[in-house]
């Protein structure tokens, strides 16, 4: 996904929200959000967000020296969501069908996401998604395509989320390697997050190299550019992976809730929809 | 007021908003972003915001050539109020205080305002502001004031709200300098305007010279600075003369709905309140 000129304004504002956890130093704050303003003309419109996710987050390391700011929320979402897996596991026994029942989880645990400034509950959310209708529903090309394929990419997005990827994968029953970001980013999973949230019990773990928030295929490492390119099956999750690979040539599945306002509408569906949708499959609705 | 760290991102949203209305040259547009977000750093947190505004405004001026680009909405919005005048003329003869009837649709024509993104309804508005809580009110203080004093300076904020003022006016009864900006900025009122919403008919006129959207006074003129020094009462009507004014060394009664979050929170008042504030007279509550 290109970069909209609506993404500027909240680039400032994630860069507020950002640099408020780490410091209450106004004037330090004062300067990252001067720097953000002054690398404006440097953001292409062609660059997708993830790109300036990156550098403000940058930014704010290098400003402040904290690596990662978030690194006890982080924590504290995965206990949560790790003290609902049980239950989560229940609810999948008494679905009808357990593959979709672990696909709305799964978008579920999207709604554990830190760029924006929304708070969530995720008890009630849970309950929320499980009954949503999809937007965009392509559930019949990816059982299709799941058919035939001998094993599945799965690209992680936040911690905590991570947990219920863990509850989808495990319904995959194939082998799955789970993706986690090159370095903490926002709440994004990380390698740490990954083995906390039980992840390495399921699935062989990947770092795509991403200094990102997204798995902006420029930034990433060529291990990951190699898995992506030989993948049978790529499962996206999230939002900022799905700004850094809508426009890739490969099929991907792309699991999310629209949460921002210029990604519902670069998908063409309304605000807080949650969407299941493939690029490339030639067989899209 | 001073300008808040979360008034940076609305100032990009509002060269966005004010940049698409002249234009629909995404280049240029991006260009306007660029340029607000290069200055930044030279918006000291210790200015007032209609400062910036000035900056942003003038630049979208300079870029396009167009220097009054609310001019068709301006005059719309005056018709619009101008064929509420004789209803809003009876709703006073049937209230019990005409006075405070009148501050009330001098609050409810405040919510004429493009400076925000929010739409607006007029008659629902004004229905509802009619029956609101005031958050703040001042009505006493305003009322001792009004008795010892023979004049009124009224600054004026935007057009359309002008007719509005225009009522509160005629209710006051004692003769009334009523302030426009210097040049047109946003939807605020100019002399044009004033004279068309027929203020020219029950006040003198005066230009502040202001060329931001509000009464900053290192941006105004000799008259109006000595107007205000000399006045034995201020009204100022909306958001941006109260940021501009909220320091000020005079008594001035603010009458505004707090539509943009920072406003209420140096007002210490929620949201979309209504307020009538006074600061300076010694009566505070």
């Amino acid at each position: 996904m290109k970069t909209y000129l609506d993404c500027f304004p909240c680039f400032v504002d994630q860069a507020l929200r950002a640099g408020r956890l780490v410091t209450d130093d106004e004037k330090l704050i004062k300067e990252l959000i001067d720097y953000v303003g002054e690398s404006f003309k440097d953001i292409s419109l062609e660059s997708s967000p993830p790109e300036t996710g990156e550098y403000i987050y940058g930014k704010i390391r290098e400003m402040t020296g904290i690596d990662d700011p978030y690194k006890e929320i982080k924590k504290s979402n995965i206990r949560e969501a790790l003290s609902l897996y049980p239950d989560l596991k229940k609810m999948l026994d008494k679905s009808e069908d357990r593959m979709l029942t672990a696909i709305r989880l799964a978008i579920a645990g999207n709604i554990i996401d830190f760029a924006f400034g929304k708070k969530f509950n995720l008890k009630q959310d849970i309950e929320r998604i499980l009954k949503q209708e999809f937007a965009i529903f392509h559930y019949n090309e990816f059982k299709e395509n799941f058919e035939n394929v001998s094993s599945v990419l799965y690209i992680g997005d936040n911690a905590g989320e991570s947990v219920f990827d863990r509850l989808l994968i495990e319904e995959l029953g194939k082998p799955v390697t789970y993706v986690v970001r090159g370095i903490p980013i926002i709440n994004d999973v990380t390698m740490e997050d990954a083995v906390e949230s039980g992840l390495d019990q399921v699935a062989e773990l990947m770092s795509s190299g991403s200094t990102a928030p997204g798995a902006v295929l420029r930034l990433c490492n060529e291990e990951f550019i190699e898995g992506f390119e030989k993948a049978e099956m790529i499962i996206s999750k999230g939002q900022g992976n799905y700004e850094a690979l809508s426009n890739a040539e490969k099929t991907v599945f792309f699991l999310l809730k629209a949460k921002c306002k210029m990604i519902s509408k670069d998908l063409g569906v309304n605000q807080n929809d949650i969407v299941f949708y493939s690029i490339n499959t030639g067989n899209q609705s």
